[in-house]
């Protein structure tokens, strides 16, 4: 049997699970499916799932079960009473949780005699699938290594290392970059669109823009892993003063400035800490502790 | 003379306009420059810029004056005493300012017999005259096109429309939407910094991770031009669930989360303005008018 063709057990099929267990399908994978109820099965099993009926049925399909419940605490409840069966298998959990829920999910599959994963599918259910898309993982890297041709089915793999709490920490940086992102692009969507611009119109070009921005990105990881913050061509002092402008902009057309007037303050504390000369990279040095301490 | 070598007059030399002429002279154009305090003309005049003794003689070097300098006031101070040079010529004005402002100085041109354009240059000085950045302009497409061939010197000029407050409009939605991104990579930067990853391994996930993003914005734009947001794949409550564990897993390694705090509060308006099955786009419901009017 080719390693592309192992059979994978599928545990929970929410729109993300049913998304997984539909790729694993595409590439080829015997794929045997459960559910607390079992109706959801339906559409897989009509594109040739073989549905399990019992959790311990799904598990013994093959050497790997790929889960994704609805958080940790579900995930123990349908995984303990077949915590057997686990034994000598692999558990890669894509159910959403915190870096202290995969340590303790780890530890559990380590008593168990069980090899653990922990990841973070970085799409939505229709981009699953998808070779573009990240799918984030960490844990033993002979695990990750071991199964890497069958999860390559669900997107581009990305192994972050060992420590099994590393994907729901990216995961968790990852969501908050990308909920910055849209609010920041809506609240500029809502500011053309005051004059008439549609979204359609600006999106492209804030699209465009964005390249651009990572590329400040890309230079300012290097200042901050140095710690040294070279102002050259763009300081917070002058962002500082560039700001006024959105405020003003917005706020006369009736624009809600609570994101920008935000992003001032923090620039503003990046400042009265000393870091007014520097980039913009600089304003970590006042995120890395909450205002209290400083 | 071929339209690409048109003279041009660069006025203002601060570390934006002196790039600009730099970038001018690389092109080949005939370039004559003028600053405040002459002394900024320096390294301009090694590389074949012609100084000019007056604001006048500037204008007058060719059919087209570039100005960059501090804001819209100094642009006046500088301009209204040779104003009548102006009469027959254009001005394209890449000084930073309001669309209110743009549109003043519009007026004030035609007043003149002169021709107007307001533009945005959406890159550092380093970035201009690199072809992928994107400059923008406002203003009389007609006289856009005459410049174009020479404007392309500068960065890829992107014409928004014949309103003159076009460009800083647009410059102010993209430096919040730039100003949202940076802080919001910096939170995540500074969350998976406190287990020992370094911004530069961070960062391309980050990077690539925001590519998927503007796959969504794609997606919204069409969403928020309709006025309707299905959130098949991803709700508004979804998100506000999902926002716990970054404020939990954040909070707990003393980052600062006044910014996640505050985006969890816009989605949670969102929810309770009736967007809580929406997607993300139908946030931008509650962004469009200020707390005090909903």
């Amino acid at each position: 049997m080719h390693a592309e063709n192992r059979p994978v057990g599928v545990v929970g099929l929410g729109s993300m699970g049913s998304a997984l267990a539909a790729a694993l399908l595409d590439r080829g994978h015997p794929v045997t499916v459960w559910n607390r109820t079992a109706d959801k099965a339906g559409p897989l099993l009509d594109r040739g799932a073989r549905q399990a009926a019992t959790v311990r049925e799904a598990i013994e399909a093959g050497p790997l079960t790929i889960a994704c419940v609805l958080d940790h605490r579900a995930l123990r409840t349908v995984l303990d009473p077949v915590a057997d069966a686990l034994a000598g298998r692999s558990l890669v959990n894509l159910t959403s949780g915190s870096p202290e829920q995969a340590h303790e999910a780890d530890a559990w599959a380590r008593s168990l005699g069980a090899h653990y994963l922990d990841g973070a599918v970085m799409t939505t259910p229709p981009g699953v699938g998808n070779p573009e898309m990240m799918v984030l993982y960490s844990g033993a890297r002979t695990v990750f290594e071991d199964h890497r041709p069958t999860l390559a089915a669900l997107g581009d793999p990305l192994h972050l290392g060992d420590d099994p709490g590393l994907a729901s920490l990216y995961d968790a940086a990852l969501l908050g970059l990308m909920w910055s992102t849209m609010t920041g692009w809506l609240h500029g969507t809502a500011l053309v669109g005051a004059e008439g611009t549609p979204a359609t119109a600006y999106t492209p070009v804030a699209i465009r823009w964005l390249t651009a921005v990572t590329g400040f990105l890309t230079r300012y990881a290097a200042q901050v892993d140095a710690g040294r913050y070279p102002g050259d061509d763009a300081t917070v002092d002058v962002q500082i003063a560039a700001v006024e402008h959105l405020l003003h902009a917005a706020g006369s057309r009736g624009v809600d400035n609570a994101l920008p007037e935000l992003l001032k303050a923090t620039m503003e504390r990046a400042r009265d800490a000393g870091h007014g000369a520097d980039s913009f990279a600089g304003v970590i040095e006042v995120l890395r502790k909450p205002a209290g301490d400083r």
